[in-house]
C-alpha cells in the first residue's frame, strides 16, 4: 500500500513543466542497477501504462493495449480454430455460487470485492475473481446430452482481486484483464486432451510470439488453482531471478460438475456427470515482456507481437524535405502491405528525438532515410535489440526487412533462453538451495512430496514450487533428506 | 423486477424433460401477437441471451457474441482508421470524480452501484456507468500542448447502471457491454467535425451493416447526456411503434475541461482549454437488430453482420450419404474463402430438424444438396428472409451466392424503410399527437422548445422527444400552440 500512495501521490501532482521538446523523457536508472524502479519507470515512459486515482489499479495506455490486442488476436484466432465460441458472463456472482465449492470459496476469499447492498433482500454479489461458478450454473442448464459435449466457451474480460500488496503495473493490480476458457467433456481422457491442448497453446503463444521461452509442468498441491484436481503452470524466468507464471491450464475434473449438477445423457440414455477444464492468460504478459528484454534506453518488443514493426525515420533539411518524405512514403508502401509501419513525418520533432522514442517504445527495426541514401539507393537499417545498423539497396528492402524481423524475434528468443540456461541451477542439499536462491536462481532440485518441505522451503528462503518438472528415479529431498518422489523448480515468484 | 422474478425462477427450475431430437424448441407466440414475449422467447431459443441467475443481469451466449463480435470488428476497424487507438481504464471510479461535474453527477446518480468499503480510509468507489471521469483526470495529465492533439481514446468494456425497471434482454440490463470513444481536441470547429464523424460511422454501420435506418439528430435539452453541450442522437423504430436509441454521439464542449482541468499550450505559448466529444454504441444493437428483422420462426440476420452467412444442408440415406457429404465439402470449399460459411453434417438430427435450427438461428441462405441435385448439377437455395426457394447452376453457386445475399442485405433494409415510412406520422395538434402515438406510431410534430410542453407530451402520453428533425420556419407547437422553433420526433422509447 505505501509503494502505492506514493506512486499515487506523483501522479496526482501538478503538470511538472512543459518538457523541452527535443529531448524524450528518458529511463532514468539502469536495469542492472536497480531491477524493480528500472520496470516500473519503463512502462510508465514507454506508455504501457499508468497508476490509475484508484488504490491498486492501473490505465492500461494505447500502446500497452495494442500490444494486448496482439496477443488477443492471435491467441483467439487459435482457439476458435480448435473449437471455441466467445461469450459474456456477467461481472456479478452470487456469494452462495462461490460457497457452493469449498475449496473454491476459501481460495480467493480474501481477495473478493463485493457490491454495496442496493435492493431489499437481495443476496450479496461478489465482483468475478473468476468465473467457474457462475458460468458452470449456466453449463448445469445448457448441457443435456452427449450431443452437447464437448462444450468450449472462453471469455475476455476484466477480473477483480483485491490485493492489499504493493501494486506493480501489469503484475499485481486489483483489476487486470484476462481470458478465461471453460470447457465440459463426455469422458476424462478429452478432458485431459484439452488441458494438455491449451496448456500447448499458450507455449506456442508465448515462446514464438512473446520470445520468451517456458518450464511448463504441473503445480504442487498447494499452488493448484482451488477447485482443480492438477494446474499445468507456465512458468517464465524473469531477469532478476524471479519466476512469473505466464497462464495456467487446469483439470477441474467432476469437483464442479458435482457441486453444480453438471449432467449429461449419454449415448446408452445413462445419466453422467461432467469432466471440466478452465486456463487463462492475463495482462500481466505484457509485464513479463517488458521485463524480459527491455533495455536502458527503453523497451524492446519481438517483431511478432510488436503494434509497429519498423519505423521509417525521414531526415531532411529544407531543400531536401520534398524528396525525403517522397521517398519515405515509397518505401512505406512497399512494406505495408506485409508488415506493420509507420512512416514518422512530424515535423515539430528532431529525427534524433524521435530515434529517442521509438527506442523508448522498442520498435523492433528503424528505417532511416536521407538525401545521400537516395542518391545511393540505399537505406539504412537499425536493429533495436542489437543496435546493429547496415545500408540495405533500396530495390532489396521488402526481402531484407523480412529476414531482419525474423533475425530479431530469434535473437531475443536465443538472449531469453540463455538467461534461462545460465540462471536454472541444480541444488542437491538445502544449504545448496538456499544460497542458490539468494544468489537469484531458480532451482531445480528433487522433493519428497510433503508439504512441509515445500512450506519450509518458503519460510526459509521466500521461493516456492513453481512446477513440477517430472517423476525421479532417484535422488533425495533436499529439504529433509528423504527419498524423492519428483523434481521440482524452486524460485522466488511474481 | 417482477417480471426478472419470474424469469428468474424458470431459469432456475430443474432441468426441462430432455427434448425430442427431431423438433427444435420452437417460437410459441406469433411476432403480431404479443411483440414483447415474442422477443423475449426468440433471444433465448435463438441462443442469443440469457438471464443470468443475478437481479437484472444477461448471459451473452456464443451466438448472440459472435454478432457482437461481426459489430466490433467493423466498428473498430472504422474508428482506429480514423485516429483512434484503443486502451482500458479501471471499473472504479472514486466519488469525488463523479461529483465534479455537477450534472453529470446527478444524471448518473440514480443508477450507481458501488463497491462495498474494503480498506480504512480509502474512498467510495463507483462501478462505472460510463467513463469520462476517469478518463479525463488522465487526460488532463497526459495532454501538454498543441502536439499532443487531438487525442482519441476508445475503450470497449462492461458498464454498470443499477436498473430497477424490469430486465430486458439487451434492451435494460444492469450490466451492458459497449464501446465509448473521448476525445480531445485544440478548436471547437475539430471537436464538432469529431461528433460529426462519429454519428456518420454509426449510421453506416446500422444502416449498412444492421440493414436498420435512422432518424439522426440533436437531443432536447432534458434527454442531452448529462455533461454535454449537445447530443446526436440515432434513433431507430421499432415494429411495435417505440423508439430505439441506437447510439449518441456527444459534444461535450469544455465543461469536463474546466472541472478536470485539461488545458494546452497552443503554438503561441498561451495556455487554453481542450474541446472534447464522447461517443457509445452498446450491446443494446442485437435488440434492435432481433426485433426489427425477426419473424415467427425465428431470427432473420442481414448477411454483413451473420456470423453464418450460409449453411449446407446435405440431404441422404445410408446409399448416398458418402457422395452427398462430398459435394457438401465441395460447395463449401467454393465458399469459405469469401463468405462465412458452415456445412451441417451432423448425423444425429434430420434435416427438418436442421432447417428449423438454422431459420431460428436467422442464417441469410440455406443450401440444400440432395442426389437428385448432384445428377442435375445444381443446389437449391432457399432465402431465410422470403422463403424464397430456387435451383442453381452448381457451376454458377459463387455468383448466385453473392448475388443472393446481397438481394437478403437490401431487402431487410428496404422492409425496415418501409416499416418507418409508414409509422412516422405528422402532427399539428395534440390530439392528433396523443391518437398517433397511442396507435403506436412515431410523430413528427413542431414544438416551441417549451421543455413545460415536452414534459406534458411525456406526461399525458408517454412519449418523448426523441430527437430534433431541424429548423421550424413556420408552425405551431403541437402541444402549446404557440409558434414552433423546431420540428421534433416524438415516440415512446426502449
Amino acid at each position: 500500500m505505501l509503494v502505492w500512495r506514493m506512486e499515487h501521490k506523483k501522479a496526482e501532482n501538478k503538470k511538472p513543466e512543459a518538457k523541452k521538446k527535443d529531448e524524450i523523457d528518458s529511463l532514468k536508472i539502469k536495469k542492472s542497477d536497480d531491477f524493480s524502479e528500472w520496470y516500473n519507470q519503463l512502462v510508465q515512459k514507454a506508455g504501457l501504462a499508468d497508476y490509475a486515482p484508484i488504490s491498486g489499479c492501473m490505465i492500461i495506455r494505447p500502446y500497452g493495449f495494442a500490444v494486448w490486442e496482439k496477443i488477443q488476436r492471435w491467441f483467439d484466432d487459435r482457439i476458435k480454430a480448435t473449437g471455441v465460441a466467445n461469450a459474456y458472463f456477467p461481472l456479478f456472482i452470487p456469494e452462495r455460487f462461490l460457497k457452493k465449492e469449498s475449496e473454491h470459496f476459501e481460495g480467493f476469499m480474501p481477495e473478493v470485492a463485493w457490491v454495496e447492498k442496493k435492493d431489499e433482500g437481495e443476496e450479496r454479489y461478489a465482483l468475478r475473481p473468476t468465473s467457474e461458478t457462475i458460468m458452470y450454473d449456466s453449463y448445469a442448464k445448457w448441457i443435456r446430452s452427449w450431443r452437447d459435449l464437448p462444450l468450449r466457451i472462453n471469455q475476455w474480460c476484466n477480473i477483480i482481486r483485491w490485493e492489499v500488496k504493493a501494486t506493480r503495473l501489469f503484475l499485481r493490480t486489483r483489476e487486470f484483464l484476462w481470458q478465461e476458457g471453460h470447457t465440459a467433456h463426455a469422458t476424462e481422457e478429452e478432458c485431459e486432451k484439452e488441458v494438455s491442448l491449451r496448456a500447448a497453446q499458450y507455449r506456442e503463444l508465448i515462446e514464438t510470439q512473446l520470445a520468451i521461452p517456458v518450464i511448463m509442468g504441473k503445480k504442487s498441491r498447494s499452488e493448484t488453482f482451488a477447485g482443480a484436481d492438477y494446474t499445468i503452470a507456465l512458468e517464465a524466468l524473469m531477469p532478476d531471478g524471479r519466476g512469473l507464471q505466464m497462464a495456467t491450464s487446469h483439470k477441474l475434473g467432476q469437483h464442479f460438475a458435482k457441486v453444480f449438477g453438471i449432467t449429461f445423457m449419454d449415448q446408452e440414455g445413462k445419466e453422467k456427470l461432467v469432466w471440466q477444464t478452465s486456463w487463462g492468460l492475463t495482462t500481466r504478459t505484457i509485464g513479463a515482456l517488458t521485463m524480459m528484454h527491455g533495455d536502458d534506453k527503453g523497451l524492446v518488443l519481438p517483431p511478432n507481437i510488436a503494434p509497429t514493426q519498423i519505423v521509417i525515420i525521414p531526415i531532411y533539411d529544407n531543400i531536401t524535405k520534398h524528396e525525403v518524405l517522397k521517398e519515405g512514403e515509397k518505401i512505406k508502401k512497399k512494406l505495408e502491405t506485409r508488415f506493420s509501419v509507420r512512416l514518422d513525418d512530424r515535423d515539430v520533432y528532431s529525427p534524433g528525438w524521435k530515434f529517442n522514442e521509438w527506442e523508448m517504445k522498442g520498435v523492433p527495426l528503424r528505417i532511416e532515410i536521407g538525401p545521400r541514401d537516395i542518391k545511393n539507393k540505399q537505406v539504412i537499417f537499425v536493429r533495436r535489440d542489437t543496435a546493429e545498423k547496415k545500408s540495405v539497396k533500396e530495390s532489396e528492402v521488402v526481402e531484407s526487412v523480412e529476414r531482419t524481423l525474423h533475425a530479431i524475434q530469434e535473437n531475443l528468443y536465443k538472449k531469453a533462453q540463455e538467461n534461462m540456461l545460465a540462471n536454472v541451477r541444480e541444488a542437491r542439499t538445502f544449504a545448496e538451495l538456499e544460497k542458490l536462491i539468494e544468489n537469484k536462481k531458480m532451482v531445480k532440485c528433487h522433493w519428497c512430496g510433503d508439504e512441509k518441505c515445500e512450506a519450509s522451503v518458503k519460510e526459509k528462503t521466500g521461493a516456492t514450487i513453481r512446477c513440477i518438472e517430472g517423476e525421479a528415479k532417484e535422488g533425495k529431498c533436499a529439504a529433509c533428506g528423504k527419498p524423492a518422489k519428483v523434481s521440482v523448480y524452486f524460485a522466488k515468484a511474481y
